[in-house]
């Protein structure tokens, strides 16, 4: 089903990303898994483009053409791209996607240049289709997307418990914004460009939903999921201390498994035994059932809105499930 | 005359601002000036206000309100806020109006986001107006911008001399982006939404013109200006080997003078001695006199395109004329 969509929207986003300065084109070619760093173009590339096809997918549910939604899957697709190369400088990633990160590869000047450069295309391409809906949900999402990090980045000097710690209420409020708000501009703008402004703030608050979902999942396989697929390092989150749900989850719970969890994270030791008795605790302690529960709760909030709103479109549903249960 | 519109923007931009996280949002107000990095509040801050005054001031010449433009007011000076913040990082530059940098006051990562919440800020402000002929431009703008930047990093690679030589038309196509780009936008969107659309592209263009002659003498002032008046070490950029106008004009001339300073500039030398020659040779090659007339001749353009298009835009006129002849 994605591949239909990527084929309308790929070509439509390397025009755009061709009108760059070479210097920077060639690095927003390797950003979006087009190039190596040496320049040399890949023909397999990664990106899975769930972003982009739900934008289309939403502006044929209101009965429009997926034609009308190019310019807003392009613009939140660019927008996906600009925030993980700046999120990378942020977090002080190295690798992404089985490759260095840009500002690995190219160094981080270089880096906010490009992330920049894909952000300020986005806008141009979006403000070329002069709908003034389209664009308010675009930009809402931008600040929210801001906000998001923001929260994520404050939560790092937050103790794990306590009267400062971070609750699972502020985590979703988080992940609202650093993953749900880009799904709620693009299902916003889809329905908008295909002839249905009326029903973006719904399909945003859909989004958002859905985003929450796609995070909490996106924690668990932090934790538990495969390295092989996921190409992340197992138990990676835990050892970096980052706080997810499943943990956050697990210390609201009061029981002797949460207060023995929340004295090996005090600790700070991250070597493999303790990291993998952290990860024993949140499952003993109920996080990873917890999160699980409420990763469905938030899918649900999310299919239910497209149950209300749009009833007839199953490939939009089955999509919006799909971002909820993938393994990697 | 700008005092006056500093009162109409600031509790705009202030607003704006207050709803950003306060952990982005103190980085912020340190950006702009109005703290310190310990979050003391500055009651004199920096910051001449030039362009959204420039805004307010082109919708009362079409016979609008100044209120009508103050969001676009507010969106140019966020995005020359953002775009401050991050060539700051790209250039490795650690001083900014008499003060550490944003990237050198709180780190990097943090700097990365403090300017993306500023841009996100920026578009959505512009956004609320719903008006798509200034959100066009706002955007064309940032695209501009961000090319303009890529240009300037990229001649930093380029030689003095030869077939691969920076050429004065493409310092202009340079600075058009750099600098004019969103002084056009801040016309452009200033006459738009003070009920002139139609206006926008002279004006754009006007600001655009506008934006070479400030960017000419912002070179002049960074060879021969008052480093107590600048802030800037004198000969700074000479010392950086930046390619400014005076320089490439008097390579491009064939005399002896020349033909010395560029043995001088290949030699590569920054020594304060060194340096103070290079500069009287791009001086007596007559660098110095052909970048004032082409300031002059960009200024001139611009202010036709202001006699022909908004004859009777005295204070407009006033202060498009003193972007070009200050001091600082």
């Amino acid at each position: 089903m994605l591949a239909r969509y990527r084929t309308l929207i790929e070509p439509a986003l390397r025009d755009t990303v061709a009108s760059l300065h070479p210097w920077v084109g060639d690095k927003a070619a390797f950003t979006l898994g087009w190039a190596g760093a040496d320049g040399t173009s890949i023909e397999e590339h990664g990106g899975k483009g769930l972003r982009p096809a739900l934008a289309l997918l939403c502006a044929e549910a209101v009965g429009g053409a997926a034609e009308q939604a190019v310019r807003g899957a392009v613009a939140v697709e660019l927008v996906h791209a600009f925030s993980l190369v700046h999120d990378d400088i942020i977090d002080n990633d190295e690798r992404r996607r089985h490759r260095d990160a840009v500002w690995k590869a190219y160094g981080v000047g270089p880096a906010v240049l490009t992330g920049d450069a894909l952000l300020a295309l986005a806008i141009d391409s979006l403000s070329r289709t002069g709908d003034p809906t389209a664009m308010s949900y675009l930009s809402r999402a931008l600040v929210e997307l801001v906000q998001g990090q923001t929260r994520d980045m404050a939560f790092e000097s937050r103790p794990w418990t306590g009267p400062d710690e971070v609750t699972v209420a502020e985590y979703t409020r988080m992940a609202e914004g650093k993953t749900g708000a880009l799904l709620g501009a693009a299902a916003a703008t889809g329905v908008a460009l295909g002839g249905a402004p009326q029903l973006a703030e719904p399909m945003w608050t859909m989004g958002c939903q859905l985003g929450v979902a796609f995070q909490i999942v996106d924690d668990l396989l932090g934790i538990w999921g495969d390295p092989l697929v996921t190409g992340k390092p197992v138990h990676g989150d835990l050892r970096r201390g980052k706080k997810t749900v499943p943990v956050l989850a697990a210390l609201a719970g009061d029981d002797p498994a949460a207060r023995e969890l929340a004295a090996v994270l005090a600790s700070g030791a991250t070597d493999e035994r303790t990291v993998r008795q952290a990860a024993d605790l949140v499952e003993k302690a109920g996080g990873r059932e917890a999160a699980r529960a409420l990763a469905a709760q938030h899918l649900t909030a999310a299919l239910d809105l497209l149950d209300e709103h749009l009833p007839d479109a199953t490939d939009l549903r089955a999509l919006s499930a799909s971002l909820a249960t993938r393994s990697h």
